[in-house]
């Protein structure tokens, strides 16, 4: 007999079928034992009668999360309206034969079956194993990989190419200090802390293309939002008229997941009591307008002179345009030219830039805007920021043979499931986090 | 007016369009000028005559690779019958006006519009944002991005899910020498060599996992099917009978993903002659039947006493299932313990493995097979390979708590592409190559 996915059993009723998974709990009854078997489709209760001697015996003998192979029989059950959506509503199984695939200690660091919300982070990313077993927990993932393929269908179907770019470089470039530092056969090498260079070399010869890829960032960050090690969503699109086309395509691919993820993951937002976005326009709020806000409607001001906003600012307009915009997003435009990389195309009054950040719920989620493809440009702006453009030949050489006007985005995957359902840590959104002290499990 | 693709102006005889992208070829003929333009969607021929004035002395200063945008009328093309299939058939553009978005250097170390096969690869390699724009290169880069999304569509179908594992590991594992080391603020670290041991991890929480990620390499090789860095396209599953099990899986895909290519890339396939592997069911041998093969119909034997292929042993096992089953894959089964890594499945016969490589037009593609999952077996499997379970605590911890019988593969993108359009090299398909002497552009 083939093993047939929880799930389907309310289809078999009467029938016998063999199920296969987790006990994810087990319970004595008097003479009777029932098992709540877990597999990736959903759960079932299992009755184990002492008329079927071998199998009663064998039950006797099981734990939470042992991993077990059944036959049985589909039945109607008593009150299986009351079910969970969880558990698989108005059957269950009788069991005739059992068999033990692997066995589960006998003192679990972590009960998969209960709720863990009060288990503190540390201990459940220390027994990742059985934290990812929670429903609540296990279903993060599910969202992730929705987003994931909704990512990439978004991304194909307006016309952008899958590339995916290196991730040793042989210079650390953009001139940061946040680089991992590797040894590559008798030299030294880094880790890209983004594609930024490749998705524009690949505007060159596909126009557009879009990367998903593991990001490297050795900034020594204690945060809630921060890790050293993550999954960058990364685009670049050519033949823009100006970065309000690059924040219309990323404005389409959001809404585009939003969408997706609420269709392929009801079960998983309503474990996490999570919203899905409201599909209106998201505002974009010049830097200089959302810093007046701040002031005028939060009593916040930053340092004289500096045009910058922290987390706390981000976190207070995000609060400001869901009140006046009822939008869980905005992007913020105009970021300064003194806080953004030498490749980023100035605006017309020089001290700004066409750039922008998007926030979620009051986060930093992407940053992105247009870049300068000009050569001569690029050469000026790369000494201006006291660069040298001889660090940058193989950069460089993209813009000698016919760059068209390009821009593009970086959204980090994490942060978006992050606010999305809500969670307290970015390491909560990623099965097995790097920070400064976590290199395990 | 909007910008159109090429591709769309077939649909808009006598009206008045703009296009934008590269000069692939610029052609003075007496007064008049021609210039096919180049776009992701295709390549129009178009004519400047003198009456526009403007236009006519734009196109004059112009020269191939410029970025040019242009409004015209689109018109029937006098013999378009005999155009290729890339250039836009039936109609061409009579420029009204033309402008210039980005310049292009007068001498081109490779010239896109010219056929670049005897370019050698270095040159290529270095000039990698010209010869990224030539057809036959392009192509090569479209159909990996087809690839990559057949793969990931052919898993969700399946009911696998989409993880991302961390790249940067606390230590050596697998015992290998072939890790890269890196500075981790005040320690060492080392990039994974595989996703391994986390998709198993995998397998504990959601059964079915798979993983699109970048594999680094440490090993000095200089061949043309070996780089440092690629991307691997893993996948490990749960409650498996049998490692036939996994075979039959990665043998669907395999189908899946060809014949997604077949549908997606009819134009890329033939520029490269390639033709799409026959459909039939997929051989699978013992290695010790396809030594023999090689032995008694190829006269090549190994060293005595070694049960191991070589990859010319390889390429004549290619060879003979294509002569005597019509395929262009086979599966070589049941390894040695000795060829293979302390977490594979023993065979009934503990001298062998239930363990599979997959060759694809002779070349190794994948390998995988069934794992142990017994936490025992596994101790004492890592002491039989020499050595100390200590060093693989947080891997044996997923072994502690009820971990399903399960086996998995792991399947380089690169190599089905170089199969597949039959390129001399690996590099060839990779968008920019890590070898142990190159790490540019």
């Amino acid at each position: 007999m083939e093993r047939m996915l929880i799930s389907e059993t309310p289809k078999h009723i009467g029938e016998s079928v063999r199920l296969a998974g987790w006990v994810h709990i087990r319970r004595d009854h008097g003479k009777l034992i029932f098992i709540d078997l877990r597999d990736r489709s959903g759960r079932i209760q299992m009755i184990i009668v002492p008329d079927h001697t071998e199998a009663y015996e064998t039950a006797k003998g099981i734990r939470n999360e042992f991993v077990i192979e059944v036959e049985g029989k589909v039945k109607p059950r008593p009150g299986g309206a009351q079910n969970t959506s969880i558990l698989t509503g108005g059957v269950e199984i009788e069991v005739e034969k059992l068999k033990v695939l692997a066995v589960a200690e006998n003192i679990l660091p972590i009960e998969p079956s209960t709720d863990i919300s009060d288990v503190n982070l540390k201990t459940q990313l220390d027994n990742r194993q059985l934290s990812l077993r929670n429903d609540k927990v296990n279903a993060i993932f599910r969202v992730y990989s929705s987003l994931l393929r909704a990512y990439a269908n978004a991304m194909h179907r307006d016309g952008f190419l899958e590339i995916k770019s290196p991730k040793i470089l042989s210079s650390a470039t953009e001139g940061g200090a946040n680089f991992f530092k590797i040894k590559y056969f008798d030299r030294s090498a880094y880790l890209a802390q983004s594609p930024q260079f490749y998705k524009q070399a690949g505007v060159g010869a596909f126009e557009r293309v879009f990367e998903i890829g593991t990001v490297f960032r050795a900034e020594p960050h204690f945060t809630t939002r921060h890790v050293n090690e993550y999954t960058g969503l990364d685009a670049e699109m050519g033949f823009i008229e100006g970065f309000s086309d690059v924040m219309d395509e990323l404005e389409k691919v959001m809404m585009f997941m939003f969408k997706a993820i609420s269709e392929e993951c009801t079960q998983e937002l309503a474990l996490h009591s999570a919203e899905i976005p409201n599909m209106v326009a998201i505002p974009r709020l010049k830097l200089t307008e959302a810093l007046q806000i701040l002031e005028q409607q939060y009593g916040k001001k930053m340092e004289d002179g500096v045009i910058d906003i922290d987390p706390e600012g981000e976190r207070l307009i995000g609060e400001y345009v869901k009140k006046e915009y009822d939008s869980d997003l905005v992007f913020l435009t105009h970021y300064p030219t003194v806080a953004r990389p030498f490749y980023v195309m100035p605006n017309e009054d020089p001290q700004f830039t066409d750039s922008f950040d998007l926030l979620f719920r009051g986060l930093e989620i992407a940053s992105g805007g247009q870049r300068i493809h000009n050569y001569d440009q690029l050469v000026k702006n790369i000494k201006a920021h006291g660069l040298k453009p001889n660090d940058f030949k193989h950069y460089l050489d993209n813009f000698r043979f016919g760059m068209p006007p390009h821009g593009g985005w970086g959204l980090g995957s994490e942060r978006i499931i992050q606010k999305l359902l809500e969670l307290k840590s970015i390491k909560e959104a990623i099965l097995f986090p790097r920070d400064v002290k976590r290199l395990v499990p």
